[in-house]
């Protein structure tokens, strides 16, 4: 298995070359486009290689997690009030269909239902409800999870077009929160730190329905989140990425991506199996170059699509 | 099972009365708005309950088989120089996205997309095109397939914004036939007459991943194209479709609906499992009311969800 | 001439009743939606009738005033490389055109635009870039003019919309201020109130050319700053009123307009000829309905149209 | 007067070198970017300079004569029922603002209004729709005048663009005659072959307000032409040309202009003076490098602006 495992990821990693590190803020620029690393992990055991003891930001793989807790919190109908769940083949951080007054954001994938999403999360203050993100993957991981300081501040330095998604949100009265709240909980939610293993665990937590021993949140919600990772959750290549790999999976312009196998085995590891990936080299719409085509490879290997 | 059926579909059929039938052409308006049947079908057993015997046209159901046949001829990477599988917010028939240069159709599911895989279709008369999706028809029904001409020729009075797209899609290079010849063929091929046990059938072919006793198609092929049923196979509804149902379906404006089931069990019938409905009050975004319902309740019941 | 003006005054009043004030703030709202009184004046005499007391809100019309201060301050070239002068078919509060980065705003006379030009008005503190245009009105009009505290209060209050074109201004690098900064600038230049003579000796120094002997700003400003009033000045009318009017005015939601004539006789007035017009009653897209009435009234018995 | 001309026609041919050529149909490729001729005319005189005896086509110049005598036959109310008169910030052959059913087209001098509006002239065929410009030009110009059919050809084998627009317009109910009737007698009309001088005497048509002693039409009609010079004559840089120069004018891809100098004077020519230019080097929005050259120094110089 992790001989298996070590000849994917170092096939894979020769596509990085194809990649490039996200620039648009310092801390993203700092990684090593020539890393890659994956772990794999059933119930009961974890394989991982590469760089594994790297840690990276979670950016846009968050968007499902406190998805799937602030629903948890308000219920599936609440939600739907304030965000649709939609995909959309619009860029990431549109604003086109905000514009008419009382239209909600498409879908909690892309940057406005985020921003909506971080306002709706238990608690007053930023700092309330990146707690709730937080403790949750505390409890998960087990681990102590904090937020990288220097990332954070890059992030809130340079969001001024993410401020302008939320002031129009708020203006249509789709924003639960004030707007500097919303933007200082959505950026800092970006701004987590994991490892990919912790990715891992995340992702299996997602295929098991939400059932874990720790923490149980109900199974509806988790199936919104996964329909939303499998029509909107690796950016404008999400309809590609269905139709040729066919797993819910999210990813994030760090590099990062969780991949959700309901059922099914790879070698010793049986169906609910989540993966981690981190491979900072992004293709043009933000996915893990290599990523993409280790999860391209493992799933036709072992007939993992959904499909 | 049969009495579980009837059970089920009763209720459904409940919910038609939110629904309106089709009237863009008047013969998509002489259906019975109060109609509701279903037919499901495992590889060895059939069940089917409501007005069974009615013949309806496939609409925009037949877009996922003509872009499957397309593929087997072309295979799918030329069929992706031509129209890419993204799903998108815009509606069905929108030419947006289309306008600047060199934009390929955004997936087969809306209009766009299907005039041109209809264009891509083998043959080279309209006559010719539509012999390769009927023929298909034949050999996987066992029975003489036909074009509904009065459906047609209502469709074909009414063509002007798809022939604005055909001509869009011609001036950027989408179109492997005359416009003419597209519109002709594309019309002919949602003017395609069947019963709801045809489309359990259709349906069962795509669970089957195209492994039939009498025809086989590329099982890459039929997972891209499930892909595109749940990303885009429900018209504006998709998204919430895939989050609050959760299988590959396509729905057309006549009420028609496919859906997929490829492992599970609903009583006695063992996954893959081939669903077809036919209900022709539809909602606003244009899906049968009673279907949906049925659907949603029958995979809640038997946890049929891909996620 | 009083008689002339009384007779076309009282015809077009009774336009008023197509029209509605504008109620999104309260402050417009209060405004009696009957009132209309119109101001003609040439460099030695001036007739008013109607309620001339009343004062009101500058609104939209201060745009163009703005635009011509920043020019005179900034020369237009460097105006040029902050805000097109091209008309658009988007409504004034329109975002899209601002999403790719690096597009400038249309023109001065949409909100994006009018937020850029407060942005470079001359000045740090919005007290000090408000005043730049408060002393050229003082100076030009003989008397004290004021922000009307409650109005500049309630637009504050429901600003998030232009909160939005502003952070997407700054993000894409066209604001010389900070966000806050301009919108305080731009709603108190809002929110600075007049009366109908006042707007009158305005779009006379607008006719004039700039050579008022009080003030002087270069013609080549004028020119430029009357052909915008002349494509979009008059919102999403603009078009129409300058094929059926004819000449370069700029008109504001509280019912304000300010029409420029450079040459022709009305009676005993010689042109250059300002107009002020004040009917609170606006059509839906945002002129006064007796205004525009008079307007055309007027151009056409003494052939004063610019074509 | 010939030899101030002959000056300021060589000081703008230099420009010429800041454009190219339209490439997109051969005929016009074939065109010398070296060339600039001018001719000036007032009702007495006429002043020429350059390759004056060159013919070209009117390209988009004919739709300002097209609109003229199509209201001159349908009324100005009926016009506006089928085209608005509203500047667009849209490329010239935009279908988006179309889409929405019962869109009309936002004016006449982007394709879709022309489409609208050569499907409104009188005649049956487009022989006769043609004949009616024909006609009037003949009149106008006492000469014969005639159709490029090299150049309508290469037009007609791509106009698939266009047949799009116009089967848009069709489908909402804005054509008055078949789809390819009004691509044939709309591409037919931008191929009508004149010479400069032939476009200084059109211009003089509307500098006369219509009033000619073989030809006269209802002076409102004109005034609304003009208007539609001034908002959108000169594709997407008529904001740039009304602020900086300042006349009405209508520019085609051929390199033609004219320009409308209602009053004022140049040397010995009286106003109305009629300006006509061509220049097929033309700029990256459409218009002739060196003919805007010539009209922003000749208003500069004789204060022609309307403003």
């Amino acid at each position: 298995m992790q001989q298996l495992l070590e000849q994917l990821v170092e096939t894979s990693r020769k596509t990085t070359i194809q990649g490039k590190v996200a620039t648009y803020i310092p801390a993203l620029a700092e990684a090593d486009a020539a890393h890659f690393s994956v772990c794999l992990t059933d119930k009961g055991q974890s394989y991982a290689y590469g760089e594994t003891d790297t840690l990276f930001t979670l950016q846009s793989v968050v968007k499902v997690i406190s998805f799937m807790l602030a629903a948890d919190y308000h219920g599936l109908t609440r939600m739907m009030d304030y965000v649709d769940v939609e995909p959309t083949g619009d860029s990431f951080n549109s604003i086109v269909r905000l514009e008419s007054a009382n239209t909600k954001p498409f879908n909690p994938m892309i940057n406005a239902g985020a921003i909506t999403v971080a306002s709706m999360l238990p608690g007053d203050t930023p700092t309330d409800k990146v707690a709730t993100v937080l403790t949750f993957l505390e409890t998960l991981l087990q681990k102590e999870v904090t937020i990288n300081q220097k990332t954070y501040q890059s992030e809130y330095d340079s969001a001024d077009h993410n401020r302008a998604i939320a002031y129009i949100l708020k203006a249509n009265g789709y924003l639960e929160a004030g707007v500097e709240n919303a933007i200082q909980t959505y950026l800092q939610l970006c701004s987590i730190e994991v490892t990919v293993s912790d990715l891992a665990q995340i992702a299996l937590f997602f295929a098991e329905d939400g059932q874990n021993e720790r923490i149980c949140i109900d199974g509806a919600i988790l199936k919104v989140s996964k329909a939303l990772m499998l029509t909107c959750g690796m950016y404008n290549s999400s309809g590609k990425f269905a139709a040729f790999v066919g797993l819910p999976a999210k990813s994030g312009v760090s590099g990062a991506i969780i991949a959700v196998v309901k059922s099914g085995a790879i070698e010793i590891l049986e169906g609910p199996i989540g993966i981690g990936l981190y491979g900072p080299a992004i293709d043009e719409v933000g996915n893990s170059v290599a990523g993409v085509h280790f999860l391209m490879a493992l799933v036709k290997k072992y007939n993992l699509s959904v499909f």
